[in-house]
């Protein structure tokens, strides 16, 4: 049997919507997945559960109440639980999330921001 | 208050063993891991859990009892739970694990491969 690599790349080319995460792979009960995003998101935090950044291109700053983290290619963070976050990049940067199966991007907030969840590419 | 990067190839300079995976963040009680693989490891399975292989540099096929994928940098596999497997890679290869904590990378197998677990960098 031939098994199929997910190539992050390939997957990348397949979607342009900002801060829309897509699906790439489940493990466990949680899923990995990719997003684009550029501007300003919302704070908001994610009352049970921590969350992983992982920079794939560009750079991200992830603001906290009380202070950031400057985030770029090859570069990784997690977001403890319950956290107060913001993520800002100033041009488009492309990320990969872990996190449980069904956390909604906006956590806690609600916001236009607020995507569709568990859409696989 | 400043927040530190978690940076990838920063934590690689720090360790040259192969098959000794370290770990660089914790998420909820998962676990990511990197770890330099050479050579052909030992057939195990996980029972418990799946377990995510990302490539960050190099190459590194994943043999399986019917079958094999390959893998290079900027691809993943997650590995289903009870699947027997094998990684090789001839020349040296940068992985990513992400696996909940605790788990041994033999598995099942008991080998002079089995490392020391939990080993932060």
């Amino acid at each position: 049997m031939n098994y199929i690599p997910i190539n992050i790349n390939e997957k990348f080319s397949k979607f342009d919507n900002h801060w829309s995460p897509r699906v790439i792979a489940e493990m466990n009960n949680y899923q990995i997945k990719l997003a684009k995003v550029q501007g300003e998101f919302v704070w908001h935090d994610h009352q049970d559960t921590d969350e992983m950044f992982f920079i794939i291109d560009g750079n991200l700053d992830i603001e906290f109440r009380d202070g950031k983290v400057s985030l770029g290619a090859g570069e990784m963070f997690v977001v403890p639980k319950g956290t107060e976050h913001r993520p800002v990049a100033q041009d488009e940067c492309h990320i990969m999330l872990v996190e449980p199966k069904g956390v909604v991007n906006t956590g806690n907030a609600e916001s236009a921001l607020s995507a569709e969840n568990d859409i696989w590419i």
